[in-house]
């Protein structure tokens, strides 16, 4: 481990962050808001420690090793977390420094909860910041999961590998910084497409660019205190499902279209059918249970139906109706729906589609031997035999979640949550979406649970964020050696 | 498929059946009570029915295939719960049809979920029938395990063929009835132990063989509204975890014990170390949270903290204390071990804890590999690696097991019943294990929750009780064929 090189692109990542502290500074200094103080200070103070440490370990190598590239990662995004908590504080925005930390990790990890009671009373600038979080942790995760978790062996991405050519890099020097320009251009191209159809829809821009950052990193901070629904439009609610469900799908894809003009590897790809018909049959469903329980009217069900099963789907978080008056049965759509994230290479988190197709396949291929004993039929995704080693990681992935979602139940019911709240916060922090249900439900924040509860759901942000290995990792002694 | 052969075999069990039913008739008519007739006619009928059968599809064939062997014993199960529910009905315990049928399936499948409001009201030979249904059910479930799932490959016990030598037969024909009778004995041994234990701390006869009934079966069914909570007695509370302890231990290893002398075979066995750390760990952490929030006695935390947990983690579902009130986090472990059942070759249900065991290395295997990707490391069980047969077995299990609780849970709060009672409705049906949380829990029984439901939980309590494939593959229609 060259923890010089480390230290290095560490103090290279905080000097960026300096850099995007220059946008909310400029937003408070038009709106003419003091605040603007404080961004500007964190500028410096980010600046300074980066530069610094720029110059300080500065070394002539340019590769950096598999588990360098993890340090950097994992190290990266506690260090950024920490660090743009800084402006909050400084804005008075938080009253401590764990909240702030609470609401800056939730905003890189793209998760969106918050622990603020009255959005609409903060200064905009500490809104945009907010906002601009998701949108820099939704760039920082297309990265990781394209050109880092690959490696790793663990992302479900490197079934990609072989079956998507174009932007999946083999390996992480030189083609990362290719890549990841590559998509980030993907990234901002379909953001820019949005705020103009939610401009064109009459919103104004401030609020525009906010939610296309927190749609498009599937985060979920909004600028209004009923976030979506405070609009009451289905033109709004529509366009924002439309870029949940694209900010959901692998960016690869978007890639191939976008710059190959390939629009038939959409439907071509085995999870993003998954993906697509999962949404489809579940919007269904609860738009039937809606039309009967809730709503007078069909087009109102299935448009509330279709914004929540994508926005829960896709870990996204917004919400446009207080779910919790739903039919209990669509209650539970929507807590499963947790568990599954978008698909690989997109910006949404928690266990992903395609393992959770995988898995589905694993359980019907054994039923199928069962009665076939002799039949030799390994799980094939599309064409493709899936490897032992893949579906061993798969597995040992969904086992590792399920682990840390019990053990964070457990210690939030110690610290006093009710057992569906405890379930559904750790449900919704570890899987990066949001909003959960009973005491953090749609209509409540987490400002009112207790400290060592919000420590706890800031670990699992950071864990479902990661992949969990990328984070754990940096807990093994073993990884640090030599 | 013979299904003469299948025919016949089911009409000897019913035969059985029909024997059975004189014990209740026997109480009953001691007692002096009119349900007396309820269960002579069932007697007459069982008998009647099962006799015409046994003659009419008489056959000279012995053995039977592996095939006939599942037919057998998923079809065995329905018919023996099916007819076990008309000495309710003509005794006028329920008004119903589907409400005897779900006290019957309760308690042919050990889980001890009930759907009478006031137990003690009830005649003799009533109470005597539910309890002697467990004790029946447990005994089935044992050579179930230990001679029909070892060739299905899932049971788990398949791991034992190899290292416990002694009771598990490799062949269905012709050991399948010496091990039946091994094992029965040894059940009879420790239920006459037991039975005599409770006698001497003055339980009457007939509530200690009732008790000795639902412990050993890890049902649940008691003579009490209260369960063994009414009689406010550590000895028999302490009594009672052990003897629960017990029966979800593998009743190869009390074989070995108890007919063979070898009593190190205990701590031998990776499952059953496993399985006693689990318990005392788990109750070390509840007597703390019962110390701390709700009793003010050591003494009294530990009994409660360790009669509970062992109740659950075996299935069984016998309460001393509404867990309800308990701090919040012990309701948290109550709920997460009704998903680890005991071991394999127990009468317990549920996942069992040798799945558990194999996940959890599994999933440290991967984790262990992903620091040194070059080591090859298979998992283990005590010295020996389990093939990948084994291993996807059990993940296929395990998914499976997953994907019809959600199911279920979706189903019932599609009935009305809410999220908390639907999830632990779910989980304590499909692992045969009694009362849940909520509208289902300690002090609740299932009495209020819509007919459709109760099927649903009747469905799961056969599905949990015949691991899923066994009744599963009755549904396939390959399986009939040839």
């Amino acid at each position: 481990m060259d923890f010089r090189r480390v230290s290095s692109i560490l103090s290279f990542l905080l000097l960026c962050l300096s850099g995007t502290l220059l946008l909310p500074l400029a937003v408070s200094y038009a709106y003419g808001e003091p605040e603007a103080f404080a961004f500007l200070a964190s500028f410096l103070l980010c600046g300074v420690i980066g530069g610094a440490g720029f110059l300080l370990f500065r070394t002539g190598r340019q590769e950096i090793s598999h588990r360098e590239g993890f340090a950097v990662v994992g190290l990266g995004w506690v260090v950024v977390c920490l660090l743009g908590a800084v402006p909050y504080l400084l804005a008075g925005t938080f009253p401590n420094f764990l909240d702030a930390f609470f609401e800056s990790s939730s905003g890189f990890t793209t998760t969106g909860a918050t622990v603020l009671d009255d959005i609409e009373a903060l200064p905009k600038g500490v809104l945009f910041w907010r906002s601009l979080t998701h949108w820099l942790g939704g760039m920082g995760i297309i990265v990781f999961s394209m050109a880092i978790l690959p490696m790793l062996g663990v992302g479900g991405m490197q079934l990609y590998r072989a079956e998507v050519p174009g932007p999946i890099p083999d390996r992480l020097k030189p083609r990362i910084r290719e890549t990841a320009k590559t998509l980030w251009i993907v990234y901002l191209l379909i953001s820019v497409v949005e705020t103009l159809l939610l401009l064109v829809g009459g919103m104004d821009l401030f609020d525009s660019v906010c939610h296309t950052f927190g749609t498009m990193a599937t985060g979920g901070f909004s600028t209004r205190n009923a976030s979506i629904g405070a609009y009451h439009s289905a033109y709004f609610d529509w366009v924002i499902t439309a870029f949940m469900l694209i900010a959901g799908a692998n960016f690869a894809l978007h890639y191939l279209f976008l710059v190959k003009g390939r629009s038939r590897r959409y439907l071509q790809d085995p999870e993003f059918r998954f993906y697509l018909f999962t949404i489809l049959g579940l919007t269904l469903a609860v738009t039937v249970l809606l039309r009967v329980a809730t709503y007078s009217s069909w087009t109102v069900s299935v448009r509330h139906a279709a914004f929540q099963v994508v926005s829960i789907l896709t870990t996204t978080g917004y919400t446009t109706a207080d779910y919790e008056l739903w039919p209990r049965a669509a209650q539970f759509i929507l807590l499963a729906l947790m568990f599954f994230g978008g698909c690989a290479g997109s910006t949404g988190g928690s266990i992903k589609c395609i393992r959770i197709l995988l898995l589905m396949k694993h359980a019907y291929r054994d039923i199928y031997r069962l009665i076939h004993p002799q039949a030799i039929s390994p799980v094939k995704l599309g064409e493709k035999s899936v490897s032992t080693d893949v579906m061993d990681s798969v597995t040992a992935y969904v086992l590792l979640f399920m682990g840390i979602f019990l053990a964070a139940t457990f210690l939030l019911s110690l610290l006093g949550l009710d057992l569906l709240s405890a379930l559904s916060a750790a449900a919704a922090c570890l899987g990066n979406v949001g909003p959960g249900l009973g005491a953090v439900g749609p209509t409540h924040t987490f400002a009112a649970i207790a400290p060592a509860a919000k420590g706890i759901l800031i670990a699992c942000m950071l864990l479902g964020r990661l992949e969990i290995f990328a984070l754990l990792l940096l807990f093994v002694p073993e990884f640090w050696r030599r």
